[in-house]
């Protein structure tokens, strides 16, 4: 659609208002027509008009002729948006007026009846809680299925000795489940984030007008029915001048965008040869002719980066409703362009990284050589003391230094005799060899949660059930 | 606190190793010591030590004296720190290790003991969970108090006519309880984000240590339950690695500040001369002895402001996440001073705005003259037309043309005779007069949710309901 | 441009390895491939080819021959692009491959020699820093027509009476060219912001190849000489790995566009029916036919919305930097699609704004009106008592008391009489009547920079001259 | 200081108005005072009201004792203030009164006088742009001392290899000076931005009073030059009302902040088992007893995360910003408390990252391993071959397909004979063994800005002179 003409312009403000002298600006009509934008939600526009053709005709408003008149015409409508052969014009200003052209080429008077008891205002708000929803719907099952690639790979080699890190330095021998299932508990967090922005976004502006209802005899229960909503609108001002919907959509996309930038990261440090923990597939990264060993993880990199995008779109949100008076403002108009490009970044960063998990193979020999570093063992000499009764800072103290003294004579703590220890305490004498394994260390720690094989399966399955809760729930 | 010498920092370094060859340098601990933001938490860190300390016992790690002198010294401390008696030094690094140094002056081995079994990862963020638990409570009893002075408003004059504003010009007539209740319906679901929060963040990472458990039989359901925590930790390294549900607040928070701002904008323009829709108390505002009638709202000013305070909070948070490889990494101390500061400004902004609000007086008659001016007479006719069967965009051309005549001779729909409306359509004879009034076109709308007085009333009704509700679940 | 298929991609592939057993995946595609946004720098990425191949040619790399193919076959390029007809194939990764491969076609092995001694790395710097010197430009032309605009309505009527506001209350009197000249000073630093981020940018990345240089004799002055650099790269890492110059670009913009927003929320203000300082021009704002004195200022609110857009998109490239390992990353790709979205709102926004203010009329008998209200009188009186020698305290305190006697009797200051004030002092007795009037308060403060008649005239020549000299610069 | 009683409240309210019935209430006390913040710019405020003091003495509008008793009492401020002997009392809602309270108290009249022809409107944005101009002075000399470090580093083993990385990949070999000295051309750009926010800022408010100047004879010039300015105001409303000096220079902070946490990631990184690049100092890292070999890289972590906080900041006080009409408004007092925390919080990241720097030390030979395996060898092949007239695409196919062969049968690059390469190529003839070399590599790329060690040493030659001259300069 290229700019439109003076014409056409003037065409548009007929809906304004015969008064007006002059056409709008072609910069005013720059600034504030955006069908690139709203057009994406032809889909939501459709069912807010049938629902709400189909509530008027209930409420005796529309006769039955019309009705049947307009449900043709919408019918019409939707396979020509669908099939992309519906033909925008000129003086379109949103997709909510080319659909009431449309309606109105195609039905005459049906289509100049539809728009009775209703304001851009409402329509505009359900129409966006509407998408929220299904935006919502497809980020949740873009988590899930990343998920369950991460499941897959617990599957694979969950029981697998793997480094665990703090300050990126090696700690504590755990598992891969473990450190896999660390990510996908913070996912499993984010769609439930995603789940409670919808559900209180269930609410339906429709009947709420420019901002103060109608005085034709509507029925906003049945409209919100029909679309699904939990409830019509409680306020007729905050229906059309609320957005936090969208705000806690964005939050929530938001946090799941740093929670993907954490795994991102991780895969990035994985994937580098002075880690080397991990094979990314051919399919699923980039790479150079000249160089066949490397291997470029651009959509670690990418879905790292998505964090920025939404966050951004979050502030901009945020800044854009700042201090705005009630009810609608134009500023508001924005909130669809920031949302929507916003989801539809992260839902590909998310559908990259779950192909790119699916993919990877994970070098088990390398994460098990790494682990033997990550010694927990004198943590576990010292608990082994405190289990004994010794205060457990004292106990600290006295595994600190039997590991300061092997130090210093440059040996490792996995070198200990039994003799050395014993002399620590006696009940320490059977911990030298195989005891301060690495293995034996993940062996030791059963608690649920934990990184023990066992503890990482259970934690695997009940995270599987969750996500086949929420499908089940989803497909209903 | 000033600055420890460089003694007082190689006692600290002592915790870590003696085989450190150096104090650690001061801008170091400049930039890693906060005792000022970290010693807030001293109420959470002794719940925490307390609940530790009883999971200890029952689990036989700790013998019934420990447990006992234990229990005294941290009765001991609790006062000190309450009666603001407590003594930091310049060794101590952070609260925890403040109140773990003076437990062991005042019970020797028992407070040496008290740190089995745990790590500082699992138990700060045990601790600013809990904040952030108590944080989120406070905020919606802020949120409530806020509600209330509104709704208190709306018993006085709920039902007064009132201007309602699309694109800050008088679009329709609606009722001052209206617009208070629009308010209200934002801070309730913002009570509802608070909410979500406070459940998701529900889960307590005691027991998952550095970041693998520990190989003592600890039972961390236990101390979950005393802490009042839903459940423990269900991965251990995401137990000292997540910070979502600091995020999650923040989030909330500042949505919330954004309504605050919405508020705190519309009181800004009801307190100007040129409004002239309210009157401050003058323990609410500020004033100049120079200009007698200026009142300044400066505590809706700070108000609209803390819309930046918690969203630069909120950005700061995220960005700090974003990338950061599992588990704990040192940029997450700076949760805490990020979010205090934030929550802190947060509840003054409520408290500040309940009070400005309860102590306002509104001007209806200043209100009702300016509703008057919100033409909704046309759209009414308009639909009165629609009732009639004719299509609403040929009704509302119709209406538009009549008021373009009256406006071309000067004169305000208001002036139109009951002939003019007859000559327009015969159905529209009665409509003139005082069927135009800004009472008459409320008296029209009585769908739930609108501007009907009864509307209003039963909506503030449900609105009360919803914090009593609120309250007394807090209170249980 | 549909989804390439999976032979289109393997094809893409070739160019990375002919080792990579696997096409990459459509997610993959999906992500990383954003030709609707770099599309946009095909001007820049012509004039870095032209550069580039005249400098390969001046030191011998290419030969004349092969020189003159390619410019022959960049012109022809340059054709197509301009002309509309460029043809994308689904293999086009991006607009950089998309123009070596129509080169290829088009010149054969001549096309296949632009890119020695190149890298994309470099190259995309190269085009991205171009752009942004352009948007620069584009930006700061934009600012400065609206300072224009702001001037015209000064010479209009820049010595008029208006309010001043502290607190949205009305403080003093001052001009009204004053008011419009507080916005014209911010936004000349927000040019002169503009000129500090494109000179801080001109540095041409060109010669630093992927991050190391190459080992062919180019000469980076030389192409950096032709695309209009100050100079080549200073550090070969640097060049491809920073993004400060699109940050402080971002910034600059982002600090314009919030006081876009504090002029926009001004004329949301004014344009109201309760200030009504402003009648806004037809072709500038949208209205309804129903209610026709109704006119919204949409341009002036989506001005003020902009803060947010350009905040955000700064905020998004902020969070995608933090933390990046040097040199280049995938993050950074997502620079374009950021930066250049956000520009182009605030072009929009700000030439919206311009046509707004410049068809505006200001309704001076109403700001005169309410300049009257705003009482700098007693302020003068108590510095008429300074100018006596009396502390400013008491001086203050004294005329405090004399309001506060005359507000307790329902009198405003304008009604004092002369014996009055000569009862607070003898200095004040000529000070009744006119003295206190707001015209005589204007008149009263002659300070440059100030209110007074004469100071804006001075002022408003100034804005122009820097505004005049900046427009030479430019078009030099 | 604790909260005041309200007899203080009200005596405070004194300033306001004899008029008002009632004392501030306790919540607006705590939302609107904030002495711990405006406590810190007590230097500027005693610096203000000198210059302030002197102006209007040389005006005649203080007489010469008056000014003489006011010096003396602001060196008795000054000296209580310096030695923390300064006693804030319940009463004082800012610095400002603190001192103004104080003087008078020292010096009755004189105390009284020292306000004439001033508001605090120009007096907090004047100590606020004060203090801005010392802050970025601050920060320069922060990252001065910090590239000063990374210099050191180059100074002793610029010259070695090391990997230089792209996606985190090895892509091609280096020098350690090259990749040290890219970020230090980064915080030279920074101190460049620095140093232009605080020349934009150069504009002295005094004079401009609460927005429209006085009726006094004052002289801003003489104001400005004392303290150090520019020039006066050019624009009395927009010297009261803009904070875009404090929001550039935190738009400046934000992005050093950003490179900083770049530094940050790759010390973090640098510090692994994994990478071994280098060897932190004990006393700039810390440890654990139990792990004697681990050290946490906090600092480097810690300056990661302050892109955070300095980036929030930013976001806060835009935020604060967008959409307030002129002139002054409450919400701008956060500015303060924003900035401040934000800019201390740079401060110590950059203090403690230079430590961190000089006292760490480089493992070279492990760095010089990893370059060995960053090939850069194959691009150096192929543009030999370009050397020879071979097209760049065709050079760099052949070559590929070398290597694809030679991999193929799992040899690297650096095992081909000379015999394979003369086969692709007869020029390639001598290009085996050493020539392939990593030191080879980087031998063959002398552009300046380039990995040869010579243009290291240019470099940094060149940057420690640009710092020598801004120390110079500030010193001056």
């Amino acid at each position: 659609m290229g700019a439109p003409t003076a014409g056409a312009r003037l065409l548009t403000v007929a809906l304004w208002s015969g008064r007006f002298a002059a056409a709008p600006a072609q910069e005013l009509w720059d600034l504030t027509v955006d069908l690139a934008t709203d057009g994406q939600l032809w889909r939501e526009d459709l069912a807010v008009n049938r629902a709400h053709a189909h509530m008027l005709a209930a409420c005796g408003i529309l006769a039955p002729a019309v009705a049947a008149a307009l449900e043709c015409a919408l019918d019409q409508v939707e396979e020509e948006l669908a099939g992309g052969r519906f033909v925008f014009v000129d003086s379109d200003e949103d997709v909510h007026m080319a659909v009431e052209r449309r309606l109105t080429e195609l039905a005459g008077d049906a289509g100049r009846a539809v728009h009775a008891g209703r304001s851009r205002n409402d329509q505009v708000a359900t129409d966006f809680r509407l998408w929220c929803r299904g935006a919502a719907a497809r980020l949740t099952a873009g988590l899930d299925r990343l998920s369950g690639a991460l499941l897959d790979q617990v599957d694979r080699a969950g029981a697998a000795l793997a480094p665990g890190y703090t300050h990126l330095q090696p700690a504590q021998p755990v598992t891969l489940g473990l450190v896999l299932l660390a990510h996908v508990a913070a996912f499993d967090r984010d769609a439930g984030r995603l789940a409670a922005a919808a559900e209180r976004a269930d609410e339906c502006p429709l009947g709420a007008g420019a901002l103060a209802t109608s005085t034709l005899p509507l029925d906003p229960a049945a409209t919100a029915r029909e679309l699904g909503f939990a409830r019509p609108f409680g306020n007729s001002i905050d229906a059309v001048a609320a957005r936090d919907f969208a705000l806690e959509l964005l939050a929530a996309a938001a946090i799941a965008a740093v929670h993907l930038s954490r795994l991102g990261e991780e895969v990035v440090l994985w994937a580098t040869d002075e880690f080397g923990f991990v094979a990314l597939d051919d399919a699923w990264s980039t790479g150079s002719s000249m160089m066949p060993q490397k291997k470029n993880p651009d959509v670690a990199e990418l879905a790292r980066a998505t964090a920025g995008r939404v966050q951004g779109a979050l502030v901009a949100l945020l800044t854009v409703n700042k201090g705005l008076p009630l009810s609608y403002n134009r500023d508001l108009q924005e909130d669809k362009a920031i949302t929507l490009t916003a989801v539809r970044r992260l839902e590909l960063a998310l559908a990259g990284m779950a192909g790119l998990i699916a993919g990877c193979s994970f070098r088990l020999d390398r994460l098990e050589q790494r682990a033997a570093a990550a010694g927990a063992a004198a943590t576990d000499l010292a608990e082994r003391l405190v289990a004994e009764g010794v205060p457990f800072r004292l106990a600290h103290e006295r595994i600190g230094a039997l590991v300061g003294r092997l130090a210093a004579a440059h040996r490792g703590l996995a070198e200990v005799t039994a003799e050395e220890l014993a002399a620590v305490h006696p009940c320490l004498a059977g911990c030298s060899g195989s005891w301060l394994s690495a293995r034996a260390c993940v062996d030791r720690r059963r608690l649920p949660g934990g990184p023990h094989p066992e503890a990482v399966a259970a934690a695997a399955a009940e995270a599987r059930a969750r996500i086949a809760r929420r499908t089940t729930k989803e497909t209903r």
